[in-house]
């Protein structure tokens, strides 16, 4: 019975990092007081060892211990007997690389779906769909494959940006984007807001959080989704 | 003795496709009257044949003729005996998945580096680039490697975008991922913006346009320099 929180990101706008997610956190991981954290994505290049001990801090408010995966000699043994793991964000290129390097994407997929707390924000989000191939990142580094954890049916694409009516930007739109991903792929996309999550419990898949989410699929045009709405229960 | 244009963008805001390089464009491809065109790279997925008609139009009022590669049984010696190529914009993954799996990339190379006359827009200037890493583009399929063709010796950042003061979007800003990719790679990015163009002759590399261009060197704080400034005389 899989039991996620896939956020689009650690940070909203005025906000400290993970604070308004520290409700859900506590939930998340009621089961354990030990958590392993996934430091791989390096936001601007930051070390595992800063990156763990920044996310120990937001931990340690809801009374968690965190440790870096990367202070493991055998990540993929650390994954297989871990309680609860946070991924956090940065660049998603990166991150899928070292989950490949140290063999740990395969061990993550099984654990998450048998069952073990996972949280991901950002970059961390992205690995749980089917592939990153809708990732906003920089592809600073050439990962081995763009197929990620699939533990929900669709991909994600976080920060999600609406287009600005006034923008004098000729690039392409995030829309625009998602939509070249349609010419190349099948796979839905959940267009996931700052401030939105979403929480799978087994099969079920609800969106959180005070925005609307905006989901495309191949052959439609893109639409919105209230906060609530049960993924579950309509097909993307 | 090289010879190319590499433009940020195919249209500034407020222009027309092409209108405010046609100059230029006359000037880089006056030795021939039939110029070959890589739609590859399919921007919000139209077809070859609609991309090339769209480029061509915009030939025609300069008098040349615009021949898409697509229409070639073999693209490698269509390239061999070009006298004039012109990439056009889209999604730099497309682009360069194209380009190996047609073994398009070696030959577009050499041609280069014999003198062909060039002309890249955003994508198209992308690979111009030692690699495609500092894209801004969804990785919507997996290419066979990122090096591109290296024809100068840094990388392009096309659409290159400033922070914006009152944003609210907690997002990587284009500067944080150009620095994202200094902690994996040495090679210095030139951040173009849209206006901005590199008229590459022989060795020498100068920054046309209006605008200044941004330069990221690794280990250095990004810099700005201004229109005309020669790249060949300081080493990035």
């Amino acid at each position: 019975m899989k039991n996620l929180l896939i956020a689009s990101t650690s940070t909203v706008y005025g906000g400290t990092y993970l604070d308004y997610l520290a409700e859900e956190m506590a939930e998340l991981f009621k089961g354990t007081n030990e958590i392993i954290f996934i430091p791989y994505a390096r936001p601007g290049g930051i070390t595992h060892d800063e990156y763990t001990e920044k996310a120990a801090s937001a931990f340690q408010k809801i009374d968690k211990k965190l440790i870096g995966l990367h202070t493991f000699k055998n990540p993929a043994e650390a994954i297989n007997s871990a309680k609860g793991v946070f991924t956090g964000g940065g660049n998603t290129f990166v991150l899928v690389n070292a989950l490949y390097h140290f063999e740990a994407m395969q061990p993550l997929r099984e654990a998450i779906f048998k069952g073990l707390p996972y949280m991901g924000t950002s970059a961390g989000s992205n690995i749980c769909g089917v592939s990153m191939q809708t990732t906003n990142d920089m592809p600073i580094i050439y990962p081995p494959s763009f197929k990620t954890l699939g533990a929900v049916p669709f991909n994600l694409n976080p920060h999600y940006l609406d287009p600005e009516p006034d923008s004098k930007h000729m690039g392409e739109t995030r829309e625009t984007r998602i939509k070249e991903f349609h010419t190349q792929n099948t796979v839905p996309v959940v267009g996931l807001r700052e401030g939105s999550w979403l929480r799978v419990t087994g099969e079920k898949i609800v969106l959180k959080g005070k925005l609307k989410a905006r989901i495309f699929e191949q052959g439609k045009d893109a639409y919105e989704v209230e906060s609530g709405t049960e993924f579950s229960n309509f097909k993307v």
